[in-house]
C-alpha cells in the first residue's frame, strides 16, 4: 500500500456494503468496530495508534509540552484548496506552531451525522493522512460518536494536539514590546472568500483557493534563526483584526498598521468589496502574524520568504506604548482609524 | 468567590442580557470574546489557562505521558446521577487511568447549537467544574464553536487529556495471561439505564442514577499496592459484553465468566427486562474491568472495595488459552453461551 502523501489511498472499508453512515457505526459493536478498523485505523496507522488501547502511551517528552484542541464545524465541508480534514490537521499543528512548539501528536474526535456518504468520510479521512505527513504529525488515539439526521451537520472533527517546546524563548501576548515590528506571512481573506464563494455559489474570474497550510517548520526555522520572537498568532476567525485587538488587551500596547503595507490579492478584494466584507476580518487558515525587535524585522521576513508559507511575508506595522489597547491603521489616504474586534460574527461556520 | 467542588459558582455572563447561545458567539468577536471571558474561563479558572495561549504550556512531564480523547454527544444533557458536563471530565479522566496513567491536563471543545439557552451552558461548565476538581485535574486549553440552529443537539463537548505514567507496568490487552482474574468494580447497567429511563420518560421505583465516576484514583491505588495490573478497560459503549470481546479479539485468549457473580441492581436488570435489554450489553460510566493475576485477585479486590468508586468490586471470572478468542459466560442455570459483541447498537447517544 502506497501511503506517500501524494497519493489517495483506496479505502479497505466495504463502503458498496454500506454506503452511509448508520447510528449502530457509533453503538459500540460490531459496526463500529469494523468502521474504526477500516477507516481510521486503515487511514491513520501508526505504531502508536495500532496499540488500540484507551490511551496513547507516548515516551516523555525532551521539553516543556504545548498543548491545544480545537474543533472544525465548517460548512461546506470540501471548498477550493482543502476540506474540514486537513483544516483540522492544520489548524491544530498551527496553534502548538504558535507557541514555539514543533507539533508531534494529534487526536481525533469525529462526530458524524447519520446517513452520511461513507466516501466523503474517506475523502475526509485521506486528507487528513496526507496532511499528517506533510506536518510530520501523527494521529495516535481517536473517538467516534455518531448522531441522528438532523442532530449534527455532516462531520464535525475535534484535534487536540501536543508538541514540545525545544527552545527557551516566552513567546506570547505579554512578550510584546515597544517597537516590535508587526509581520505577516502572506496575503490575507483567501480562506473566508473560498468558503464564501462556495457558500453562494459565487464564480469569480480565477477560483479563489483556501490558504490553509501547516506553518509550523516556518516557525521552527525563524526560532533556529535565533530571532527572538516575542508573540506568534494564526489569523483564523475574525481575522487579522481581531488577533491584533486579542493581543493589545492582553499586552497593554497601542499597534499602528498600515493599510498600504498590508497584502490582499486583487481577486480576494473585490469578493470581499462585493459582499461587503472587510479583508481585515476575514477568517485565514494559513496566515499568522509575528512580533519580533524590530531590527530583527528584515531577518524575519527573509527567513519566512524561504518558505512556501511565507513568500508573501512583509512588515505591516509596529508597536508603541500606549495608554491603552489599541489598533491604529493608516489608511491608504492617510487618515487613521481605530481597527476593532468585530461586535458579532462576519462569516458564520468558515473554520 | 467560593471555588469548593460541593459548590455551585455563580455565572458571570450577563445571562439576563444574553439568555441563549447567537452565532455571534461563535464568530470570533466581542461576543465569543465575551462568553469565553465570563463563562469558560471564569469557569475552568487556573494559571495555565489563563494564560490564553493558542495553546497552554505545561512543564516537562515527569514521566512518559498517556494522551487520549472523547467526543460527548449524549442525549437528554441531564440525567439522574449526572450531566454531559461531568461525563465529559469523567469519560477522559478514566480513559487515562486505563492506561495506568495519573490524569493531569485536559483540553475541552465545546460545539454549541444556536439558541442553546446560557444557563444550560453554565450548568454544564459548572458541574464540570467539580469534576475536574474531584479527579484533581485541569482544563488548560478550550475552545468553542457555534453551530445553526438544526445543525447540532444543544452542546457537544470533546475532551482531550494527558496523564503521566509513574511506573514500569505495560498495561493492555496484549498483557493480559492465561488464569488472570476478571475483576468488575461494581454493579453494571446504571448510567443505561438512567438515561434511557429520562430518554423514555419511564418512571421506576425508585429513581437509577448513573453511574458516572472518575476511576483514577482507584487504579493507582492498585499500582500503588503493587499489583500486577495486566489490563484496564473502563465499560462504556457497548458494556461489559462490548469490552470483554474487544480484549479477546487482541490478547487472541478465551475469557470464562460467570452469570450469578456480574453483579446488576435488581432495580437496572427489572428496567432492562422491561426494555429488552441485557445489562452486559448497556453502558456505564464509573465502571471497569480489570485482568490481574489469579493470586492477586483477592487483594485487588480489596483494595477497589476501599474505595467509593469499588464497593460493588468482585471476581467475574477468568481468562484461559485458547484457539479462537471467545467470551463464555456460565448462566445461572449453568449452560454455557457465547457472549457476542454487539451486531449494531442497542442504546444511542448514551455516553
Amino acid at each position: 500500500m502506497i501511503k506517500n502523501q501524494e497519493f489517495s489511498l483506496s479505502c479497505p472499508f466495504p463502503i458498496q456494503n454500506y454506503p452511509h453512515v448508520l447510528l449502530a457505526h457509533g453503538g459500540g459493536g460490531r459496526f463500529m468496530h469494523q468502521l474504526i478498523e477500516k477507516m481510521f485505523l486503515a487511514g491513520f496507522e501508526n505504531p502508536v495508534l495500532l496499540q488500540r488501547h484507551d490511551a496513547a502511551i507516548l515516551n516523555r517528552p525532551s521539553a516543556r509540552i504545548a498543548f491545544t484542541t480545537d474543533s472544525y464545524v465548517i460548512s461546506p465541508l470540501f471548498f477550493p484548496g482543502g476540506n474540514i480534514g486537513d483544516l483540522a490537521v492544520n489548524g491544530t499543528v498551527n496553534d502548538l506552531a504558535m507557541a514555539g512548539a514543533r507539533p508531534l501528536y494529534l487526536s481525533s474526535g469525529f462526530i458524524l451525522e447519520e446517513g452520511l456518504a461513507m466516501d466523503t468520510l474517506w475523502r475526509v479521512i485521506d486528507s487528513m493522512r496526507k496532511a499528517c505527513q506533510k506536518a510530520g504529525v501523527f494521529i495516535v488515539t481517536g473517538d467516534t460518536k455518531v448522531v441522528g439526521k438532523g442532530k449534527g451537520d455532516g462531520i464535525f472533527i475535534n484535534t487536540a494536539g501536543i508538541g514540545v517546546i525545544e527552545h527557551d524563548l516566552t513567546i506570547g501576548p505579554l512578550a510584546v514590546r515597544d517597537g516590535d515590528a508587526i509581520i505577516v506571512n502572506g496575503d490575507l481573506g483567501a480562506h473566508g472568500m473560498a468558503i464564501m464563494a462556495q457558500r453562494e455559489s459565487l464564480s469569480f474570474e480565477s477560483a479563489i483557493e483556501s490558504d490553509t497550510a501547516p506553518l509550523a517548520d516556518m516557525v521552527l526555522d525563524l526560532i533556529a534563526h535565533k530571532i527572538n520572537v516575542h508573540c506568534l498568532r494564526d489569523l483564523t476567525r475574525g481575522g487579522l483584526a481581531s488577533a491584533l485587538n486579542e493581543i493589545v488587551m492582553v499586552s497593554k500596547t497601542k499597534m499602528q498598521i498600515v493599510e498600504n503595507a498590508i497584502p490582499v490579492r486583487e481577486d480576494v478584494a473585490s469578493a470581499c468589496e462585493m459582499l461587503g466584507l472587510d479583508p481585515l476580518y476575514v477568517a485565514n487558515e494559513g496566515r499568522m502574524v509575528a512580533f519580533v525587535p524590530a531590527d530583527e524585522a528584515d531577518q524575519t521576513v527573509d527567513v519566512m520568504r524561504r518558505h512556501p508559507q511565507g513568500q508573501g511575508a512583509c512588515i505591516i506595522g509596529h508597536v508603541s506604548l500606549s495608554d491603552q489597547p489599541l489598533v491604529v491603521m493608516k489608511s491608504k489616504i492617510g487618515a487613521h482609524r481605530i481597527i476593532d474586534m468585530i461586535s458579532g460574527e462576519q462569516l458564520p461556520r468558515i473554520c
